[in-house]
């Protein structure tokens, strides 16, 4: 059984330039995670169309689905949509279904539906939409290319939508391990557990809290003899040297 | 005056799986802005030899500086040193000072400097080390890649060593104004603000706060008469429409 691999596009100046920490691509992380589909890449992107567009060429040939946020509001510096088609090389248009919902969503609201807001209903031909509960500007999906919109709560939304409709990987078995010894006495052993048991993914990662420098290992793997050996040999090493 | 442009290369699974949530990044695209260099992307990848040479390589041409986080430790997953190394075809050594540092740390703290630690030592031929203030084992400058620590205590002592070996841009204005209407009220006018503030940049991000949707714009540019204009016709939206 194959893991399907991902990556996750990030649009806007706005994280790069310091101004808000990202919590998208964390969510999608964990989410992804949840779903056995691994994160392989994640990139970071300035609101710039031909970036865009050959990120999304190079990321899409590459994995599996591939997973974009922001850029695709009423506002000027909203150029995702347009740079999707300019990758894809279809044209953009307001797509019927989209200018239904979001006609019907304004007028209840007596809030006008302008040239602006039509803007959220240009859709790359060729598109399939993606529901925003929220707000109701939608998402779409074209290829193997999902994209999103920037906000938080409404790209969670929007990807909640999405998930059950992506393929998953195998079951694997996942733990971590607190060693309150530092990475330094116990880097050979785990070099040497890492080795004997091939089939899985062993991470270590030092830490520093309440004055001791210790180590978390994550082990992972489908493999269940191997990762009940695993574990039961880093176990040992609490109490290594 | 030219304002730098850089790359962050975060390397490390367990951003990407969903463990941990990045904060390197963050702090780096803070205290650039603040040095006025621009953080013009950002990846994230796996620890893996090949994806973080052909990284490496890609953003080193395209960036005048690239920051790594990440893999520079004891243990086997710390293969950052051996992929640079790769990435510049350079060979690979125990660089002597950086053995004399740690050879040190560890005497005076009667803690073995075993075969793991000394890996901590091995850096590409014709690098330069970034001194580590906290845990000593170094960072190191190859051509203009600046590489790492992944703990962020350590992240950001050592980013504050070289920061100030950077060249900094021009003085910028930059200021951010919060407006109480939604985006699709003052798209028109904004973009037309921003097109006729050609030297400005102007960011719009929706914010919706204690039941107000509303809309914060960001201006940043170094002529100062364009950024007072734009300014002032932002703030003329407060009361429109």
């Amino acid at each position: 059984m194959y893991t399907p691999s991902a990556a996750a596009l990030i649009i806007g100046d706005e994280i790069l330039s310091g101004r808000t920490q990202d919590v998208n691509m964390h969510h999608l992380a964990k989410r992804l995670s949840e779903h056995r589909i691994t994160l392989k890449e994640a990139r970071f992107i300035k609101d710039e169309a031909q970036t865009i567009a050959s990120s999304i060429n190079h990321l899409r040939t590459k994995h599996d689905y591939v997973f974009t946020s922001g850029g695709i509001g009423p506002t000027h510096d909203d150029i995702t949509a347009d740079a999707i088609a300019l990758a894809f090389e279809v044209q953009i248009n307001h797509h019927p279904q989209a200018m239904k919902i979001l006609e019907h969503y304004y007028a209840e609201r007596k809030i006008d539906f302008n040239s602006s807001r039509q803007r959220m209903a240009r859709i790359p031909v060729g598109a399939t939409l993606i529901e925003n509960p929220i707000t109701k500007a939608p998402g779409f999906l074209i290829g193997n290319v999902y994209v999103m919109a920037g906000v938080p709560k409404v790209f969670a939304a929007m990807l909640e939508n999405i998930l059950p409709s992506l393929n998953q990987g195998p079951v694997f078995f996942s733990t971590s391990l607190r060693l309150t010894q530092p990475e330094g006495d116990i880097a050979v052993k785990i070099r040497e557990i890492s080795q004997t048991h091939p089939e899985l993914s062993i991470g270590s990662y030092p830490f520093f809290q309440d004055n001791i420098i210790g180590t978390n290992i994550v082990i992972k793997g489908t493999n269940k003899v191997q990762f009940e050996s695993a574990i039961k040999q880093v176990k040992a090493l609490i109490s290594y040297p």
